[in-house]
């Protein structure tokens, strides 16, 4: 079959993008699409070019014995601003605030769509990173960890809370949770990760930052590099947190529990 | 800017599967592309072609009012049956076998692109019916319920092991698990389920059932419907699960601890 070039540009594109950070080789879509060399270069323009003028993120061609084409999701500070302006507006619900101060955000951070516009946001601040992992703990960040890794194409490693029998021999560690002082337990097989990987930390909530360093003394036993901390949100108060540098998606800065406001704004250097 | 048909048609099928099963109105690419409805009319017939001709998923157009187009990822049997025996080929490397024949697969169950893939077939599988929820239990089948749910445009809903005091009021049960006959329990927040909804159950194992049986029995709570059970791996033995109608995408037959050797296949309807 022979394709057109608007079927081959949207085919490319199509393909490109299911597999982001994924490099493809010309011999792929030559042998695909049934074309020379050289129409698959014009094609790989025409897309490359749309891309960029749409903001769609970007197409970057690779030379050399290993190299070919991929996708990289880039996401714009327009985007950024639109899509974490719109999950403050859902954060601000007076009805989520929950006994306790705490906000119900189920409905947020296990939406699909939210979290893979999130994970992109934080795979284009750690786009430039060499990196062989993205970690998270169990539960709530899974979800925006594993949106984060599609988009960097990364494995994920999930922390557990406990260590269960079908994971082999496993490594854990115990950590004190900045805001509530409790001990608490994190594990993971010791086939995991392997030694002296550079990985990146992604979670949903960060308040003192007890969680964060715990899963960065979890590193050490790996004699990992931790190349950079996300969380979709910190509070502003303690200004001081256990971990020194970290992305923030959103800051929360209050919950009024009697008022029933509550008072979130995106982080001012993403947008 | 005045787009070309070859960017048109690119750029149309990058938002679309960028948000598969969303319905898109013409009005949104004609401005977005500042085009004719004619002219999108027509690059929406390219890419429908294209995107059967190359077997890359459906591009579907829906009149009436609430009309548009969207994109519907739908995985032909070529592709379940290469995503499938790629997994099983990982699957029966023989040092995954950890004591207590159980096998190590979170490299496989928290790999982005192969959840991914796998979420695509479970989608394909529920694509006629009509959905609210994609349901799944902490922690292993949360990627793959996720990509499910993300190919399917759903919310996802995690049932937790323990109750979690963020998370308001909560539902509990206790279930029996079929293999192990311990008593274990889940947990929903009430305000995560609206009454008499339709969903789909997803996880990533299932020898006797008795996990998916008590999900069934959670969802009663809330008068749902299940409409589908999907796992990634049921095991050959027993043959009689505690559940009845479920969608497995791979046969676990047997685990040799002694041989080292691992027999899975995928599910033979699948491929």
């Amino acid at each position: 079959m022979k394709l057109k070039r608007n079927e081959r540009v949207g085919a490319l594109i199509k393909i490109l993008s299911d597999h982001p950070n994924e490099i493809f080789t010309l011999s792929y879509f030559t042998n695909r699409f049934n074309a020379a060399k050289s129409t698959i270069s014009e094609d790989i323009v025409v897309a490359k070019k749309m891309m960029e003028d749409l903001k769609l993120g970007k197409i970057e061609t690779i030379a050399g014995a290993a190299g070919g084409v991929k996708y990289i999701p880039i996401t714009s500070r327009e985007n950024n601003r639109a899509v974490l302006e719109g999950i403050c507006r859902k954060l601000e619900e007076p009805n989520r605030i929950v006994p306790g101060t705490f906000l119900y955000m189920a409905d947020i951070i296990y939406n699909p769509t939210l979290v893979r516009k999130m994970g992109e946001i934080f795979a284009s601040q750690f786009a430039g990173e060499t990196l062989d992992y993205v970690v998270t703990v169990e539960t709530k960040g899974i979800p925006i960890a594993l949106m984060t890794a599609n988009a960097l194409n990364l494995p994920l490693i999930i922390l557990r809370r406990d260590s269960k029998v079908t994971e082999g021999s496993t490594v854990s560690i115990n950590y004190v949770s900045g805001s509530t002082g409790k001990i608490q337990t994190m594990s993971i097989s010791k086939r995991a990760i392997k030694n002296g990987a550079n990985v990146i930390i992604i979670d949903d909530f960060m308040k003192a930052g007890g969680t964060a360093k715990g899963m960065i003394d979890m590193m050490k036993e790996f004699e990992a590099n931790v190349k950079g901390i996300g969380v979709m949100i910190a509070t502003s108060e303690p200004e001081k947190k256990l971990v020194d540098h970290y992305i923030p998606l959103l800051i929360l800065q209050n919950v009024d529990e009697k008022e029933g406001r509550i008072h979130v704004y995106p982080n001012e250097s993403l947008i």
